[in-house]
């Protein structure tokens, strides 16, 4: 085995359907909480309002922005500052965890976070801040929330289609977990349950977005989707992710749902303890095949295009992405191949078409 | 999905074979540690003194004595306040931990451990203490080791009949995971992965004592058992054992090796998701039938009467568990029924053979 160093970051996860009010005002009392400050965005507020029943709030605050601009992170530390919060709350998704990370960065408040969609970022102490068009990322114990609160009733009004590239994107967690730089088995064994319980539960919430069933898998897949892919690091689907995000502008989820596939029917062949890993929490022979049943029967994202990436900028994403990719990554790449990659994506092309081994070898 | 709270424990786990020595004085120097007390028994103290090479020792200490008394804590706590300790280092199995958990409780230093068996305890934040020959435990996260850091060049010299049953011991903390009190899902996948590791180590070593890559699987997969039983608490099986261990002196490791399979007969046919995992950890459709291949494959020990257990003092033994066995047992459990999976354990026969619901139904 190789030598690894996991740290485990400590947490509690509270889970239940319909108990999320009742699971906060019980956070609230057991912290000894007296001056609780609510992050909810404007659309989150009936649902943040129902969560918060059971517990006196100081504060309501619905400036909420994507990627945290530093303007928006000010005001809210002033208005924690002067109304002496002792807690910080979000209901919503990450976002408003993100801002809740930016408050708790410069004056240590605690989070309790009741999260409503799969984007993990209540499992992790990674925090982000936005200042002249530039995100920064930074890593602090402090931002990671004490407590997660899950409560599927609430993800109920997640749309279908944004429920599934959501989810995939989560998934998309677990498997560039498996060859991430922190890489190690603790990781593989939470990235394995999260891919099973994501792949059952979007099943079944594609199927009946009312199936509180799925509902509940998909939120508590999202949880070890989370730990494993804070605590084995970004690995290459996420640096490919990134740069199509930050530089062509693309949607995040679909993004990585689109992207997903291609990047596991690339490396499978050169991993092949991960690749047993994602067959088996498939339920499947072979991963790349069993993903692929995955997004038919969920009518998954599959091509960049249809996400406004041109073909044109393949060539120029691909030299962005490629000194990202970390050593860790289990098969060489080459820019051929990267291009390759992405062409497929961007055409929606079954995954490994242009770069699998085979494929490499015949031409 | 049933509600469910879980905490996780925050640790570092550092991994490496060969390694211990460097990966301890890193952690000195990053807990900026100064005056480091050694807690290790006289037969420790030669692997002890070699895993402290790249360290500073203020104190050798190797009064350490099993289930720790409360005498040989005090003392302990006395000479870590006298040496002004900042950070107790143990080095060997549960005994050396006990002591370091029972100093901490009370002078709240920090434990850095390098566990050379598998008995868990360094994953765990409960702590336990002898008087008058009774033993009181208790929770508190000022003894949750910060560091646990596993070599497993140091597990080379545990005879392969010891390694077999606590490595087994070690599995019974997963399966037991599966159905204690706070059993969840995410305890399930850590038992799990445990199980696979356990399984799969264990087979090495048995076959040849000194396969690294079998020792490394054994002393890995006790990790992800030991947070699981932590997270879960004591399930039946564990109940059980301690009456078998408390009130007849039964070996612990043997004991608990002896009754895994009759627990596990007894409870799969009520718990399809359990059964499940066990059966999927270790690659086999029935669990109780590749858990007793892998016995087989072991020689793993079979019968409680070879431990010195009477077959009279069943029904006494039965009537002392049945109180205990958790209310989030699959199975009721009734007075004849734990006779019956007792007196299975006791003879050595196959298990289920007395408690199985096919046999209930024929009576």
């Amino acid at each position: 085995m190789r030598d690894f160093a996991h740290v485990t970051l400590g947490q509690r996860l509270l889970f239940g359907t319909g108990s999320a009010s009742i699971h906060l005002a019980a956070e609230v009392e057991r912290l000894g909480a007296q001056r609780v400050m609510l992050l909810a965005s404007e659309a989150a507020l009936p649902s943040a309002q129902q969560v918060c029943q059971g517990i006196d709030v100081a504060l309501v605050h619905t400036n909420v922005v994507q990627h945290v601009p530093i303007e928006v992170a000010e005001i809210a530390r002033s208005l924690a500052r002067e109304h002496h919060i002792d807690l910080l709350v979000t209901v919503g998704g990450g976002s408003a965890i993100g801002l809740a990370k930016a408050i708790a960065l410069t004056e240590r408040i605690t989070i309790v976070t009741v999260p409503t969609t799969y984007a993990g970022s209540e499992a992790t102490n990674v925090w982000g801040l936005t200042e002249n068009a530039r995100k920064t990322t930074g890593v602090d114990d402090a931002v990671l929330p004490a407590s997660v609160i899950y409560d599927a009733e609430l993800t109920l009004t997640l749309p279908v289609e944004l429920s599934v590239s959501s989810g995939l994107n989560a998934m998309a967690h677990c498997v560039d977990a498996l060859w991430a730089p922190r890489a190690d088995p603790l990781n593989a064994a939470l990235a394995e349950e999260g891919i099973r319980a994501l792949a059952a539960g979007l099943r079944l919430v594609h199927s009946d977005p009312h199936d509180l069933h799925g509902r509940e898998l998909t939120l508590y897949g999202a949880y070890p989707a989370a730990v494993s892919f804070a605590s084995a690091g970004s690995g290459i689907h996420h640096k490919i992710c990134h740069v199509l995000g930050g530089t062509y502008a693309l949607p995040h989820a679909q993004t990585h749902a689109v992207v997903l596939p291609h990047v596991l029917a690339f490396n499978a062949p050169a991993a092949p303890a991960a690749a047993a890993r994602v067959a088996r929490a498939l339920d499947g022979r072979d991963p790349v095949t069993a993903l692929g049943e995955l997004y038919r029967d969920l009518n998954a994202p599959r091509s960049l295009a249809d996400l406004g990436f041109s073909e044109s900028s393949i060539s120029e994403a691909a030299d962005i992405i490629l000194p990202a990719i970390p050593a860790s990554n289990p098969r060489e790449v080459s820019p051929r191949l990267l291009a390759g990659l992405l062409h497929d994506a961007w055409a929606g092309a079954a995954p490994g078409t242009s770069t699998s081994p085979l494929a490499q070898a015949v031409r």
